[in-house]
């Protein structure tokens, strides 16, 4: 609407998508680090994989300010300014959650890890993965928004099985594990995963609540 | 003011308060059901009771999503958009509080429930009665207050009682269970039940705001 | 812009910036007890130290109250009505940790308090210290923003170091507390104390997307 009328007095949309683009790849990447983290894990190489996920986790933040800044000097978005924002600051969270369970790993230092956090970590990669192919969608969105659907879809059934995975886990826990310290460490860095699950499904509540509205 | 020259152009008003009307009578069927759960608590029966507040919790969200799509459709609202919004979510939290120390108490399979467990049962119960009885003045709220007024003074007194009622539980806990992991599943269950009537109260605050707005 | 056609019709611009400035010198008033508190921590004189912090948590919700109502009232801000509102219900929670910190000490009785816990209550102090000079400046701070760039890099810094000084704790508090119980008390409490020093770099990081709309 007022497009005809401002918009030679605007500086040029801003590149919103390829930054969240962006965004999905860092997340792949810490997913990718978190699982090998997870998988091969040892008290010895800890810390040098937190380093390395905490580097991710930075580049995230980076980018979801790149996001937040140009927000604040543009004048035209092609989705609503609170969406986008929404959008890039719960995607950031997926990588902070990848991030602070690394982080937990290193400070708790548990003496195993559960075959149940290298599922999680799966499924956090696989729900980054369908991020990223959501987000490849945004521009063409408003025209046909049935591969998006799909995708928010797919990210509802991740999170159901992380949960299964995670209840499943807590279970076992409580039963098995009588050791209280051992309990609280797995607890706690367990329970970050299933964050990340968590968060990347509200990742895809947040573009269908953008598709309800323009699509 | 906008009322006179579109109301012609915009569909009927919905029925956003039969909603949360509804709303309300699943907090509250879902507050008896863990009355029940909690005072006859015994392993064996665990599962059918969560499975049944479960149902309730769905309900819930059922609900709360057809009024946030309602506002996203409707051009007018009773109330400004983002208050409703703010009180179906937050009304839909204490059933899901409800629902996750249903959940906690058979994940976590804990040998015994504390008596605290059953006064705050009751209270959330309370809580629940008490904010439908606010939902329904909410209609004639603009013309007289003051019975809503009271209703959210009795859920800040329900909380400041459920608060008493945590902290002699947390005091007793960490003197006498000696038991970590015991410890940690009683914490975690009981502190649920809290939640729930604090954010009971924080439904309180939110009809006092929008009071302040309109009445 | 509406200025010049409404101001005679509205009431004068309230006096915001005293009320915040009084809920900044509330915070360093709750941090001053709670380094006491900590320091010399002794169960005997446990009670009175959390009724003074609880007294001084009062005051910063009536504060925060009021300057919701004021919002509610005016027609013209300094800024951003949800700025506002946002910048002092952030500053509140910091107060709020505080007294949840000096809670948990009552509630949970710990048989001792870490070194670390005393670090961090004078992390909060600086923090509020601050917090209180950026509120000093918010009045001349469309003009000249760099002392208030200045504070909010300093409550970064700060925050930072308490994150540092939290790891540490973690670490050893899970490599050397073989008590279940101990290990979860001692956890609660530092957490609060390291999430106030959160928040109020998050203050400083809500005064700073202020000064990019208005400076």
């Amino acid at each position: 609407m007022s497009h005809s009328i401002f918009s030679k007095f605007t500086p040029k949309e801003p590149k919103f998508f390829p930054v969240l683009k962006e965004m999905s790849e860092v997340m792949v990447k810490a997913a990718d680090l978190l699982i090998e983290f997870i998988t091969h894990y040892d008290h010895a190489t800890a810390a040098d994989y937190y380093k390395k996920i905490k580097e991710q986790e930075k580049k995230g933040d980076a980018l979801a300010n790149r996001v937040f800044d140009e927000l604040n000097k543009t004048f035209i978005t092609p989705f609503d300014r609170e969406d986008i924002n929404q959008l890039s600051s719960r995607m950031d969270d997926v990588t902070d959650y990848i991030n602070s369970c690394a982080k937990r790993m290193v400070l708790y230092n548990p003496s195993r890890m559960p075959e149940s956090a290298v599922t999680l970590a799966h499924l956090i990669k696989d729900g980054a993965v369908c991020i990223g192919k959501a987000v490849d969608e945004l521009d063409v969105m408003k025209k046909d928004p049935k591969h998006v659907i799909a995708y928010c879809q797919e990210l509802h059934e991740i999170e159901n099985k992380a949960d299964d995975v995670y209840e499943h886990f807590i279970i076992d826990l409580f039963e098995n594990e009588k050791n209280g310290v051992e309990l609280i460490k797995l607890k706690g860095i367990v329970y970050e995963l299933e964050k990340a699950t968590d968060v990347a499904e509200y990742v895809g509540k947040i573009i269908k609540t953008i598709i309800v509205k323009y699509a």
